[in-house]
């Protein structure tokens, strides 16, 4: 019964996504869903992307939490236009749901937007199984987390358009194999686009907002 | 409907949790419920404290994992028991359940373990909902993962009886403030003991297994 319930929850998701994904490209909004673990830089990326794509680029930013409006905050520092989600009020769900993705959608102008961003739960699990309307999905995981993360959570990183590898700055600092993580994510997500950079010292992040900026444009 | 049927597995869970308890305490084996985020370094911490505690305490461990059987054979590696959970088989579930710890028991030999720890699954959301039987809840935090972790998954870490504080070795490469930490932990778990350390250099792991070594003892 647990289980059939679960269904039905997963298949109503995706219908809503499918009307959110429709809404966003009839309105020329390239959505980007970007997932990671706790802590592994997820806001900070964001925040140095928004600022970097700003104002040529208009951006809008969907930020779930399970407590605090922390992230919000920080984002709402940069111009962007951004709204929070609280899973608190959805008893701390542990991943965003398409149907409170649409819900605040209309705080929004869309008619002015043309990347939204939306910053899942820190969660590794729960998020892959609920599309929210997004063009793209973005995993994030950082050099200090270890190199096994892709086959350990293989479900999120095999659906990744893009892996974001976060901190670099940290790997003299390390036991860390960089390659080692690398084939590891070639191995769960061999078509996956994978950028290092270190949102704290700026390396690297050039070419994931290039690629952004690119695809953005693409999508006019 | 979806709320009931939680309601009902919290429940039929919470049932399972103290027969589990029970039969620890009959024991007397102490219970470490260890749980954090994907890659704070729960494995290597628990290596080590394997190490430290081994062949005076007697250990069990119950390592669940969503995919791969990685910490599984590295722990084995240590002389400890070990068994692995998988939760791939239960759906990929982000968190253990009672009826999988209950149902693994059996493989041990329980009349000559002093502590069994319960590595939970790289989750700083679900496990917090699902006791397990143990005695005690443990929480590792890293200092890579930013200091308002404790505020944001207040629920795991308010159940938290101690917080192990990990990677402090990385400190001085870190922007990092160790002080607002400890006050967020105050904040939301002001009665848990709070132990500062590094699982690669050892720095602070004295302290937390010396700690454990006493309560193991007084439990017997």
């Amino acid at each position: 019964m647990e289980i059939k319930v679960l269904e039905e929850v997963l298949a109503a998701n995706e219908l809503i996504a499918r009307e959110i994904n429709a809404l966003l490209s009839e309105n020329r909004i390239f959505g980007v869903n970007m997932m990671s673990s706790p802590g592994s830089g997820k806001t900070t990326i964001l925040e140095k992307t928004i600022e970097a794509l700003m104002p040529e680029v208009n951006v809008g930013v969907i930020a779930g939490d399970v407590a605090t409006t922390r992230d919000a905050e920080r984002l709402s520092e940069h111009n962007a236009s951004v709204i929070q989600i609280d899973t608190d009020t959805f008893g701390g769900a542990c991943h965003l749901e398409a149907q409170w993705v649409k819900r605040a959608l209309p705080t929004f102008d869309l008619k002015k937007l043309d990347v939204l961003f939306i910053e899942n739960i820190g969660n590794l699990i729960c998020p892959s199984g609920y599309n929210l309307g997004e063009h793209i999905k973005v995993v994030v995981v950082s050099v200090t987390e270890g190199e096994d993360k892709p086959i350990k959570y293989p479900a999120i990183f095999s659906m990744a358009h893009v892996v974001l590898v976060n901190k670099i700055d940290l790997l003299p600092h390390l036991d860390f194999d960089i390659v080692k993580l690398r084939a590891h994510i070639n191995n769960v997500a061999a078509n996956s686009i994978v950028f290092e950079l270190s949102a704290r010292s700026d390396e690297g992040m050039d070419k994931w907002v290039e690629w952004l900026k690119l695809r953005v444009k693409e999508f006019k």
